[in-house]
């Protein structure tokens, strides 16, 4: 099935921007939060009916909208850090995508990053708790680190690690801060402007604990369309 | 000349990072504010003698660091938007870059980007005065927005370019925020933070007018696409 | 009946402004956020009796609050995203007013602003999902927008939707930024900022979620109309 | 002459949006900050030479700017408040538009919005001096704010006025916040935050020392446009 | 019994202050909030104890602590608007102390105040719902107001009613922003920021919903000391 | 001379509240921030006529505007700390009023409080540089304070002031933050939150810088002391 | 057991840093918040096996962790105030270490810094409730303040505790604020400004609630007393 | 010359406290902003007379101030950094302090530390320019860090350095966040964000640009009291 630009399928309460793969290379995705589960269940059966060869997206779904997606399209559903992705994951045609996390509790929003990711194609690789006050625990994995030809670098806390990962690679990096942390950390205000005020030039910024966004620059980044 | 990764010049009251472009690909820049006009000619002259194959670069220079770099530098030397460049720019390599801003008052931060770009190799593309507004100056410029194989987006005020432009193209997109405005536009904050929720996924954001920082991610994208 | 401007009714507790139609064209109507239940449903009846031709609107209601309201005044209740509505809808006598909402979980604010609209006369008519990252959705909805003498826009996340409808049309346009979106939205701070610094002339801005204050503008903008 | 919607005039480095006026039913303004006097002086000849009808304006001029402006366009040019206006002022169409004032430093910002009004056709009317600190000279005028067909409200420090008047008339209400005041005014910030949360319903708010944009809204409430 | 001023009674877990009445005129008060149903409990007793001719007060207790109070204490003991106050009320010996409120949801902050205010011997009388959006009911009562020797003005959204009372009254006015409101209220930030701009001079702040804290400054104005 | 509650006097510009002492027992303040020489002196000549056994008084006047004060009024007036005050001071009718300063760089908000005190016949007493980091020179000062029957106390940096003031006497205390310190002191910020939060009960706070407000607040107070 | 200075145990999702103790004198704690009780388990029991004469450390436990811990590794486990300690405490070797809280309400953070000082052999002594309301309190105090070679200072609200300690005493004085406290204390925001601002040179401050990063800071100061 | 912890020298508009040595160990400095140069200039001698063998310190002075200190004490003054220094400095006698910066912007708040050890007798020694985006740098200087027996780390834009070097050092690490950055920077706030939050535990931190502070609290460290 093909769409052009300007196609949308009108649900009466949203229009499925059907034409976005045509416009921008990357489908569609729900973002559950604010929505019903029943919401989020015809959103996502409405892109895989446009889309049948590409996974569809949910993000921040919650227990009850996790539950009535797999109930409703649970043949090949793949739910884990608030994300459930309908549809056989495809083989990843891209160089390797390093998502590097600084501490063990922004595990999440590096899950989030992953499967998204993976769900576009790309081969996601975790690198875990490789924050700076162990400094040496990075080192040993710069090997891996150079491989990759992009980086997701998440962080909370001080969210010192993209600048230093942006000083040892040369591929992209794209910096997500995460509200891992208290007090003065203001929900993740703290690493944001960390990020946002990187010595090491070259690193982008997305939203806080926006996992999905990292992984939809990246999707960008590396590119799956054939035309490239 | 080539420099191991770890190799750095010590002028006493710097340390030149001679050894970046074997780490990140590209040179380490000066930062001028803060510096004195001696210092800015010092740290470039270093720069050229160490990478005599490169542009060597300043940004946020008054006007009286930009007299001492063009007279004691001046053979090569190119002064725009508060960048002094020194050295002749090398042919592009890359595809195409668009360089895009929302009005005239984004222009600086603009050519701050462009600048940047042309000094690392990149193809950048200025379109102009492309605001929301009248949505239709951004539309006659779609096919030129689209050749691109990267495109960053300057805007001050509200800052909705970037999520227009991103979901038009596949492009990666950078997001860089202007400070003007005025009021509650608070220095940039505005469109920063407006970039920051951009409802187009895949956009990126760099600090309030960080021109510099949005071409050196563009030139770590374009080297990484071509590692592809 | 008919009161002069400066009538009240003290219930003690409280004293219900019964003068305000004949200074601001509007009832009074009752914030439930911080009240009991049963304050809730006093002031209402005291607004019903006070102007028995008018429709009583209570908004911020929680289920308790709502139960208690469809309990004691159910025989005209109307109960939506939050609004207790008592009385008949009277027929619209204004021309039309969009109620515009960029995304899904953007409707309960839209929805407050249009049971609020209706209520007090006004020809609300919803136009849901039409953000900027597809365009087209927006530019097909043009002939419905453009046919509408006030534009209520509703949005969250990046809140770029009003910019480019003003851009739009010629009249006015009324901006509600929505608490939707996570990290640095800042609970509507971000689409608020946007929509402040809005580079088409002419928006005007009500506070975060504020559905109900952009329906009250638009009744005192279509009354002036029809002063006019 | 008449522009298509979609018309522009490029500048190279501006493209003057001339078919603004079919689509918003006002005229382009200019942003003179960030512009040199002659790029002001470009596009302002520009816009008179679009639109030989309508007064010219732009905003945010320093006195270089307003020199200059004066010296290439003088013979018909109104330079007050930072607003250099180029062209005979119209006939006023509309009912009265009333700016009113809180304190004698709100001027500048009453005069801004004042000029603007006048420039787009609109019957301004200015009431200076009628804070809320001493009630009954707001209540003086009552009878004029009554007779407004609108109201734009310019507050400094405590930004109070909008609620009171707002509660007294059944115009719409602009409120317009200023920078006037010190310390925990924070530039404006603090009668923003007022007239965001005011109790009065139905008040709208732009930004900051924004006197053009409250005209602007006013225009388009208050509409010159025939076919209404 | 008497203490001299630095006496104090240690509990081990806290140093209760029996010295303050010598050093301030007013007894030290429980701020319930992070201690334990016990430590309130036993933290009043020792005041009692201390200073058996006073009411004891604790504030900012939640439901357990009520019962705990109640259980121990509850002879003599008077719970409202989160207050536990154990003691016979004196008889009120200064002149009138107004308590007014803007809306009927800032009641509880209002409660607050007026109970340690009671508590603390003074005569304070609640003025409810006497918001500026309909002025004629502030204006009904202003004969109260002018009678009152301290003036406390409760006020949430935008925080407008102090800096009008304090236009109308000579006596001194205290002005207490409370959390209600949503959005751009920031948590109380709003009206706080309006009340320490007002434009009526003279007008002084507490706290966020710091109805105790505005009571013991009326205290300290109006003074039970004798020896004044 | 004897003005009713609602007269004014109409400058055109700016309207003259004269009968405010009549409603509030203190004169009118010009603001002078914002205003021209010219208007300051218009607005102190038209004080001085309407009232004059008063003492006439502008804060923040730059030194332009003392000049042309001096030159137009200058037989009767007083310089000090960017107030101009004209008239003769009258005696001192009320018990002490202590201002007391925390360190030398906050005397100009310490005396712009002195001296609006004085000119509304207040007995204003200097008590400077008893900042907490020298506990001693505060203590030795607490006779003074003690005799005080209001005290103002202003300070910057931390703020901390305030605090131990109101644990050490019994008079009411009104806190006046600075903008004096650096960094994280934000202009003020720092220490008006502190003394918004002070863990004395009783504190009330002006706005930052705000020493004029102070001592009008002090005038408010004594003048209900006596009323008492 | 001893480990080199860039050992770490690899767990999988997590990389036991235990090279930390060769590098920084102190071993690794465990955060526990946003880990699963399991995890935490994990990392404390691969703690104790790395460094068996050390006392293993997790903070932020909620109930569900505290229990967890309890029944897998209870031989030796003190929990309080969040922070679960596995392991004998050994014999203290530094001079004593004050800990010093203003309130009662700031106990928790107080006990957080203490157990974690008792873990890391520092000699740690509580000083409870010696807020600056009653600075007799303190004075009663101060010699077992000066006896202390180190003093944390624990304050919520106002924050100025640590100001006037630091006065007092010539050992380091490290300042923890608090979220105790409402409204405009923002979450601690107030004391965390008021600590960085201290007029009393010398303080420094960790971030908000942190008392075992105020341990830890202390740890290192007493270490290098030991090393000078 | 010795004086009582008590003791103070009164100016009149100053209290010299001449008793901190007694209590604190160190003199009192001079905060030169907002005072004059000859209030700096009586202060420092009042300083010199009083205590004769320590340097007396002026902080924060601007060319006006510095030139008028040279001129009246000119004979043992040393000015850099905007600090004036008055008297020989002293012999070192503590262990080295290392005073690291990551960039040459932010020499000038390192040479405030490093000038202020250097008048207390702490052993200061500079390493400069050592920032993250080079790890290397800051690696070859690994030796030099460890040898210290306290570390003071300056930092501005992302301010990620303490967090490293806290991770490598057992010392007590003192961060100070410089204003050093644009845009999102905020003037400091980002790096103090970040250093609040470090990863790494034991990280202290001082006011933005507060090099006098830092070196302080190191003073205190390190202590040059006989007595310890």
């Amino acid at each position: 099935m093909h769409y052009e630009e300007g196609a949308y399928r009108d649900l009466g309460w949203a229009k499925i921007d059907v034409g976005r793969p045509a416009r921008t290379g990357t489908a569609e995705a729900v973002y559950a939060a604010g929505k019903t589960p029943e919401q989020v269940v015809e959103a996502l059966a409405a892109l895989r009916q446009a889309h049948p060869g590409r996974v569809a997206v949910a993000t921040r779904c919650d227990a009850a909208c996790e539950a009535a997606v797999l109930d409703a399209l649970g043949d090949e559903v793949l739910v884990r850090a608030g994300v459930c992705a309908v549809g056989a994951f495809p083989e990843p045609e891209s160089g390797p995508l390093a998502v590097v996390c600084a501490g063990t509790s922004d595990l999440p929003v590096a899950h989030e990053a992953e499967i998204t990711a993976l769900a576009n194609g790309l081969d996601a690789r975790l690198v875990a708790d490789v924050g700076v006050a162990g400094l040496h625990r990075l080192l040993d994995k710069l090997p891996e680190l150079r491989e990759a030809v992009c980086v997701i670098v998440v962080a909370g806390m001080d969210g010192a690690l993209p600048s230093v990962v942006a000083g040892l690679v040369s591929a992209p990096v794209i910096a997500v801060p995460t509200s891992v942390g208290y007090g003065a950390a203001f929900g993740g205000l703290a690493p944001l402007l960390t990020m946002l005020n990187s010595c090491s030039p070259g690193v982008t910024v997305v939203n806080i604990d926006n996992g999905f966004g990292a992984a939809m620059a990246a999707a960008r980044i590396l590119g799956a369309k054939a035309a490239r």
